[in-house]
């Protein structure tokens, strides 16, 4: 890798380096430039964020769904998505009908979404309608402008939206916010501040000014819900920010460098239930406009691997780490002992991995550059006394464990979501 | 509806019926014809066929992955689908660089499998490595033959692809074909043979006779091993029915019409490993060829779906079924207690519906129409007693249980994917 031990301590890396060296992500030029492949040390953190996303989504009333990746032009054309957004799409693919036929690799998932709800009919008693889904969307970056992980052409989202009636804003964006807030700081990112984006005195908005103001007037009460003050947190509000559509509130963290980054997002939407006339029947039997809410907590799997991989400079919370524990015999005498203990670990569910090949000195190396959340030494001594030498390379925390208690240890860790063992 | 409930009980029914009665999927003419959007039901019972091949995957070794839906023409060219598969596949999107860099939706997910492998050197001692994914793939059939879940346009595919030394075909095989027979056990899927479909004496197989010797008897002493005969089944033999790429084992079923399906399917590949020149570093340093090993087991999930409600005529085993227990309230009365008695059993992670809108035979017909797996109804005897008078319609069980020992059998029924609650 180049770089010392040192170095490797020290800097804060570049995710593209830090993705290379934790043999997260491999692209292929055949493949394509911006469509990454996720080496299952990558695919390992994804997966846990995807059951963050999920469980979040559970937790919070949603019900999940399945929607496929493409969609008519027709769809895209009602949605608007075709008007202003054409240039980031993908070429519409011919299929023997009208140009409206041609089927399209979807931009966003809401048209699908909506189109899911419209699907059936729906009482005002069921709403708040929540639905998720793992989602992928697609943009046709230029192949020159494709960058790692942070600029990439197929988008897969942790992707809600809510089917809401007007009087059920501040209920839903409280839960929405609070869900967002709790989801970035299990994942130890930390938050700058949250955004409330309004209309200005202009006329560029969609839609009833009345609206407007009464939805605005409920996000701003959602955040006094959430009680940001008590989590140190401040309000910013800015006028003319909103989409042309709709308000929204965004929560703001910091990437490595200090740059200012959206991650989660709570979006309100007058515009695609007037486009695709989503209604619920009200009390009197009556045909009524509802509210659709965009909200992404998790956000990109992509953008999200990125910046925590900066953030936390490879050193990932235990429970995303690609390898729980490196187990490291000291020489070949040992070999027998560190396989049986990581057979151990590893039927319990942890990510192992057993450091065999090379001189301690370049295994330690490796493991370093893999960033593996703990080293388990076997020595003869470790042997001798039936433990593991333990340690944490981001704490320089150290201790012997037998490996029943490290699997205990790690596994209440990881199963509350942690972000390290505590060896102290 | 239109049918009476009589109909409903002893009639076999289209897949496409059943969708629509338990309101599993939705078609929308905007989104375009083979496309499929699961609703909420429906995405309760894929997700849990997912869990299953996720599990059986994590089970068997393998190591999930992630790639991306697009790839160049040039991987296609290079896997040889370009050449054999054009006409299947959707139309090439222009990118700006040349025909070769046109990007287009996958036919199958094996070209992106052989590139995760090759973006790292592998050492014989690694070997086998199994990669899995739940995967989409796409085929651009005609508008007029796409039909419900069975002919679709995108096929989200339980898949995997595993690379292996040819010593390692045997026991290779021997897992995949158990781990197949099990997957189509625990889905109440009756098996009717396994078939080997091996070479003729023909010229038309790709490679070296010696190599398609010795894997065809390495297939076959696999279904030895698997002991198909204490399974009671037969193994048939097809001469001239194998790849062209290689010989293939399948387990084929019949659906509900007595027609002869294939769902799990182990395929051995001579050939994407010469066109991807995939190899691993042998003991002596040198570079080997290997055999790829295609392994579906769950297979799609559109198919899949299609197949267990017209087998189990919507009946599915009650841990696939959308609705585990629909709550009853014989009349207003009782709706406080149904409704405390679905929070308890929601709470501990089951799928509850309440049925309270119109008279009871209404929504006694509805629960019927959509396969609620289990009734439990609520009357003043009931609340009275504490109980649920507890019915499943596919075995017309009945019996009186309070609201934690139903949650504690459900439970327990799910957890070990049984068919049914045992009521008796």
């Amino acid at each position: 890798m180049g770089l010392s031990n040192q170095e490797d301590d020290i800097m804060n890396h570049d995710h593209r380096d830090l993705a290379r060296d934790m043999s997260l992500i491999a692209t292929d030029a055949t493949v394509g430039a911006g469509l990454p492949l996720w080496l299952p040390a990558g695919a390992a953190m994804r997966h846990e964020l995807e059951q963050l996303g999920r469980e979040t989504a559970l937790a919070t009333g949603c019900r999940p769904v399945y929607s496929p990746v493409l969609g008519k032009r027709a769809l895209f054309e009602q949605s608007g998505h075709w008007d202003k957004f054409a240039d980031d799409m993908f070429p519409a693919m011919a299929m023997g009908g009208t140009d409206a036929d041609d089927l399209v690799l979807r931009p966003a998932n809401c048209p699908h979404h909506a189109m899911l709800y419209a699907a059936e009919q729906h009482s005002y008693r069921e709403l708040p309608i929540r639905y998720h889904e793992l989602a992928p969307m697609f943009r046709a970056e230029r192949s020159g402008v494709v960058s790692g992980l942070s600029r990439v052409r197929q988008i897969n989202l942790d992707d809600t939206h809510v089917f809401a009636r007007p009087d059920q804003i501040r209920d839903e964006v409280t839960l929405a916010l609070g869900a967002g807030l709790d989801v970035l700081d299990t994942l130890g990112v930390e938050v700058s501040y949250v955004r409330l984006s309004c209309r200005d005195s202009s006329d560029r908005w969609l839609g009833d000014p009345g609206h407007w103001a009464d939805a605005e007037a409920q996000l701003r009460e959602a955040t006094h819900a959430v009680d940001l003050s008590r989590r140190g947190l401040a309000l910013r509000e800015e006028a003319g920010e909103a989409a042309f559509y709709g308000p929204k509130l965004d929560i703001q963290v910091l990437d490595a460098a200090g740059r200012e980054e959206t991650i989660s997002t709570v979006q309100l939407d007058f515009g695609q239930p007037e486009r695709f006339d989503l209604t619920y029947i009200g009390p009197d039997g009556a045909r009524e406009r509802l509210v659709m809410i965009h909200r992404g907590l998790v956000g990109s799997m992509e953008r999200m691997v990125a910046l925590l991989l900066e953030v936390h400079d490879g050193r990932l919370p235990i429970w995303l780490a690609p390898v729980h524990v490196c187990v490291l015999p000291l020489s070949d005498a040992q070999q027998d002992p560190a396989a049986e203990a990581a057979a151990q670990l590893s039927a319990a569910g942890l990510r192992v991995r057993v450091a065999i090949s090379g001189s301690l000195g370049r295994r330690l190396r490796e493991a370093r550059r893999r960033r593996d959340s703990l080293l388990a030494v076997v020595g003869p001594t470790e042997v001798a006394a039936g433990r593991l030498a333990v340690h944490d390379p981001a704490t320089v925390g150290r201790t012997d464990l037998a490996v029943a208690v490290l699997r205990d240890w790690l596994r209440a860790a990881i199963g509350a979501r942690q972000p390290r063992v505590d060896l102290s």
